[in-house]
């Protein structure tokens, strides 16, 4: 057994209070050991003057729209996807979805993420991606129907179902994989009804967007007569394994049929703000016992990956949405950033004790913005930012350290980058 | 002549556009000299792959709550206020201000910082950090006269009188001064009918909270028939060159007085959606023609001093205010924390143009976070955060070299702030 020590840091346990003590990692199995005092490993990552958090979860991203970031802004969603992101994306290739998600990946890395959800196309790509960098990632291709013919619609369903059974495991493990429609409104009702059968078949979860704007409901009650939510799960989309992405406009009987469902929702705040979509009524949601975890979205409606500012943003966005400065504490949303997150996407992870898998970050608390140290907790959610995380780990896996990311080349993946997002933009005549 | 030139860097200009270019400036009078190619200086500052920006300039502050840093959190303001912070604060020591302040002031070098307007007490102890780290400050002493009897109420607003007119053009003119009533609702009228005449007659600017909360106006109303700001324009309140924080809950009629009068707004988003004090109407307060900054208000109630922060919730809390993504844009945003901020706290900063100070910030760009390149205004509000800052320069002087802070002691600060934030929590019994 070859192990690795997190040393001398105070560590977060998962009734959010913390510890000073050592962390003790089994790399082989990717698991924790032990926590305690005076755990020697074979390998050692400093956390003196440190908070050791489990790794953080972005339960909602299209990692390579990273491309797309400062593209186009302060338009609403509608404009914005078909005046710029749609045009700009249908001139990615393979290669361009490679070079986003590696930029992507790279960020979620330096940022203290361990985990993530991802819906894209070339989604091969960003398995390959995953595999390589040492995250975990639970993956699948978004499909598409609304202007499409028949035939172009069923392919686009059919590469969501064929990529999700082939990549369900893959990495040793790392990720899984879901059967990903876009949205209720982007994909048509015969082919859900179709699909999603044939997904269940094969023991895959279910991921799309709801209720994020208006737009999205107001259709689905004329044409239906019933709210997203109920004709979601009219359709079986609304399981314990599924999660939706937004939940932004949610009635009272939706966030009850979330709740009874145990169907997880993935909350973006930062997104939602930027587009003016709306804010997702968080508080009430969690008072009715809905499962919540945290999402940037794509990286050009945010425009960075970073779960710390999502963390902040659904606590100050959710006060203001209750009109309450007790509602999300701080408290709540280092649930929802690591174990909210974690259940949503059918990881084990984002908690720290023994057996649990070693996916932490080592936060650096000696920084001006961090001092005091009335309260930790606090500090996490307010004020610490993704240049504060000093190490991540993985699976057991040290991917970051003293800021060093070890599993990509950190200025290839910026030079690939910045020449795809060049080339793209030249293509559309932006 | 002394110069220091910041070389290779793409900077700001005021019409938003970005040019690479040097920036010379002469240290002896604290000006920019020259913005164009070539520009060697005695001393040099790299700003290859960074984008040189205006200085940002925090509208309004109270630097020495560092110490109150997730002391208590998710609380409303009032019970907030009174179970928690002004206990503590009662137990503020000279030396304790002074420690707080010193937090407060390398904190914002350290997150490009140049300018801050400042309302608390023991306030020589302010002006003296100010003196010594370099920064401009416009400060006062805030007067609070509800509870108390007439004797200290009196002796409260001739502290604020006397503070400002001592300290007006301290520090080789880098300190300014203000009279700084708390709010409208915790100086009683006599006071500010009396006293308000004499900060005049001393030439002084007249800055306070108001419109914070809806407790803040409904007492005004209720005791004089009028709305905060028309109650504060019969008292000689509302003049060009005074300053309002907050600003939440304005109507139309005193969105016009503002306008009329020309008086600015220093508009503090993440301490509104802390307290959920509720949603300024940025957009609204733009389209009318009022003067607007950012400020983060006190670091109990956001809970840091980054001003990019800021900028990128004024961005997205404008957004969901006006419920349109178009509103209060990046460069709209850009505008308010640089020359907005400067032109409320009456500096001639915020710009880089020949004549102007120089007070700039130096922000690396080659970041995974800040890749590509599509638009560096874009990134400067929603993408980059404090620990981007690679330099501070204020009145020509370097504060901070490559994240080193010249003028105060980094170590030296963070010990005795935590020593006296621990010394003020226990002697409260928290
Ligand atoms: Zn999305
Ligand atoms: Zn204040």
């Amino acid at each position: 057994m070859v192990t690795l020590s997190v040393t001398g840091g105070d560590v977060l346990l998962p009734d959010l209070t913390t510890t000073r003590a050592d962390v003790l990692i089994d790399r082989d199995s990717g698991t924790i050991l032990e926590i305690g005092s005076d755990l020697e490993g074979d390998e050692t990552l400093d956390a003196e003057g440190a908070l050791v958090t489990p790794g953080f979860v972005n339960g909602h991203c299209h990692t390579p729209m990273t491309l797309l970031r400062g593209f186009a802004d302060d338009k609403p969603l509608d404009h914005w996807l078909e005046e710029d992101i749609w045009p700009a994306e249908s001139e990615f290739t393979a290669a361009d979805v490679r070079a986003g998600a590696e930029l992507g990946v790279l960020e979620s890395i330096t940022s203290g993420v361990t985990g993530f959800a991802d819906m894209y196309f070339h989604a091969p790509e960003i398995a390959a991606v995953v595999d390589r960098a040492g995250v975990r990632a639970l993956l699948g291709h978004g499909i598409v129907t609304v202007g499409k013919a028949e035939e172009a619609a069923r392919a686009d369903a059919e590469e969501s179902l064929a990529f999700a059974r082939e990549y369900d495991g893959a990495a040793e493990g790392r990720i899984s994989t879901a059967f990903m429609p876009h949205s209720l409104v982007t994909v048509g009702a015969e082919y859900l009804e179709e699909f999603v059968p044939k997904a269940r078949a094969a023991g895959l979860p279910v991921h799309y967007h709801a209720n994020e704007t208006q737009n999205e409901v107001s259709p689905i009650v004329e044409n239906h007569g019933v709210r997203p939510l109920a004709y979601a799960a009219e359709r079986g989309l609304l399981e314990p394994e599924d999660f939706v992405a937004h939940g932004v406009h949610v009635d009272d009987r939706e966030i009850e049929l979330l709740s009874d469902a145990g169907t997880s929702v993935i909350h973006c705040p930062a997104s939602n703000m930027k587009l003016a979509s709306g804010m997702a009524p968080v508080q009430r949601m969690l008072e009715a016992g809905v499962s919540i975890g945290l999402g940037t979205d794509g990286a050009a409606s945010n425009n960075d990956l970073s779960m710390l500012d999502e963390a902040r943003d659904a606590a100050m966005l959710g006060k203001i949405a209750a009109d309450d400065a007790g509602a999300v504490s701080a408290e709540t949303v280092v649930e929802l950033l690591t174990r909210g997150g974690a259940r949503a996407l059918g990881f084990d992870a984002g908690r720290l004790e023994p057996g649990a898998p070693a996916d932490l970050a080592v936060i650096d608390l000696e920084k001006p913005h961090l001092t005091p140290s009335h309260d930790l907790v606090s500090h996490l959610v307010y004020a610490a930012t993704a240049a504060d995380v000093r190490h991540t780990v993985c699976d057991g896996r040290v991917l970051m350290r003293d800021r060093d990311v070890r599993t990509l080349d950190e200025s290839a993946v910026l030079d690939r980058a910045e020449t795809a997002a060049e080339e793209i933009a030249a293509r559309v005549g932006a």
